[in-house]
């Protein structure tokens, strides 16, 4: 199977990476991810010395630097705080697979077909990891991945939560069907909705990009496609709002059979 | 009831609004709101018919100016369009228990105690529209009110959906139960689940701030608190997404029942 990680051509995985934000940055501290340097706002009071403490335990360079450091580096919502660190490994989809034997669990993954906007990359990872979703399934092109923008959304769960990258999500629908995993789409004005499908077998939800949903032929490769019923006037949901409504109602279906 | 709208005191509700962001200027021009004056950039093509149609079948004035008008004014996502509209008017409460009965639904009611970011809460605005929340009470201080950023994180919604501001959302909550409304606070950790209760009543979900959730004083008028399971490592969710979560349990319940 062609998992086409990124990076292998050495274009995006031999660079370190950016981390900003307090609880980010803690995040990725804790999780046991190779922290290189701290840069903390010389100006900053709040949670230094929690910082201070995280870094000295570890084999990490604390650097106190101006604020202007931070402005001029990332958005707002940096809070002084950054560090560099290793580059993220993708898992591969093989790997994936493999996390729901090891937990005793019924499969439940999420494939994102062309999310493009890191925030919502980094929501969906939030509530994917509260959850209890056993991996996410991105494409590498044409999609959001990993950047310091998508890590920040994701309030320290992108350390966590297992994220294989493939050159195109088709080809891990088809893994995963080999697997045995029912793979069912999110498709505003499905004719099913999300409740109407028994959710408590071994699952993908494949959800769209936020303004074109699934691609075509993204959308003819599902085993059945679900709506959300809506009312209003908008009549749209965000793609991270719509995940997370999914998700929760997997869980409830799991919980009730238990 | 004292309902505690800004802006009788001149201050807010005296000035006229910018919206910005191709559908939030639709959305304002179609709801019906003065737009006074529509601004394009002269660089823009996509959607720009679109516009001008819209305009010039009502009293508003089009203007096209420069980019770098944009870019000096909006954060990132403005696309070359914003429009200056008169005030929002914000509903009262009494108008919003009015709402229900109108539509012979069940009442559905949303009560924000102290959400700060504009963007939490225009996209819990979106999904309140999606979900057909009657309105959505909101505290004048230590709140987001309808700033453009909230106005854009809505997608339009912010223009539809009926939104009370108040002195302290405790009235808000004091007069909802006045009418026979229960008000179910959403609490992490709480014992009961979200899916333990019968939402299928007159309901007022009420949930807290970004970081803190409830007030203490608010937790202690809820008729009930209920809580998200969470798995994973992070356990927390972002605000609009868990309140996403219960407008669709809502949502799920009522239609079971009909």
């Amino acid at each position: 199977m062609k998992t086409g990680k990124m990076g292998r051509d050495g274009k995006s995985r031999s660079h370190d990476e950016w981390v900003y934000g307090l609880n980010p940055v803690l995040e990725a501290i804790r999780s046991g991810r190779q922290v290189k340097t701290v840069f903390l706002s010389a100006s900053r009071r709040e949670g230094v010395a929690g910082i201070e403490r995280e870094v000295l335990s570890r084999d990490t360079v604390l650097k106190k630097v101006d604020q202007s450091f931070f402005d001029s580096r990332f958005p707002k919502g940096h809070q002084g705080v950054a560090a560099v660190i290793a580059p993220r490994e993708y898992a591969d989809l093989e790997e994936l697979l493999r996390v729901p034997s090891l937990k005793n669990e019924t499969p439940f993954f999420l494939i994102l077909d062309c999310v493009e906007d890191p925030r919502n990359f980094g929501a969906i990872l939030r509530t994917a990891d509260a959850g209890g979703v056993h991996g996410v399934v991105i494409q590498s092109h044409r999609s959001a991945t990993l950047v310091p923008e998508a890590v920040k959304a994701s309030a320290g769960a992108a350390e966590y939560i297992p994220v294989a990258m493939v050159a195109n999500v088709k080809h891990a629908m088809a893994g995963m069907k080999e697997a045995g995993v029912l793979v069912v789409g999110a498709e505003a004005g499905a004719d099913k909705t999300i409740w109407d499908l028994d959710l408590n077998v071994p699952l993908a939800l494949v959800v769209g990009s936020e303004g074109k949903g699934l691609r075509r032929t993204v959308r003819e490769d599902c085993d059945a496609l679900v709506s959300l019923p809506m009312k209003g006037r908008v009549n749209s949901l965000n793609v991270s709002v719509a995940t997370a409504v999914m998700i929760y109602e997997v869980i409830h279906q799991r919980v009730r059979k238990t």
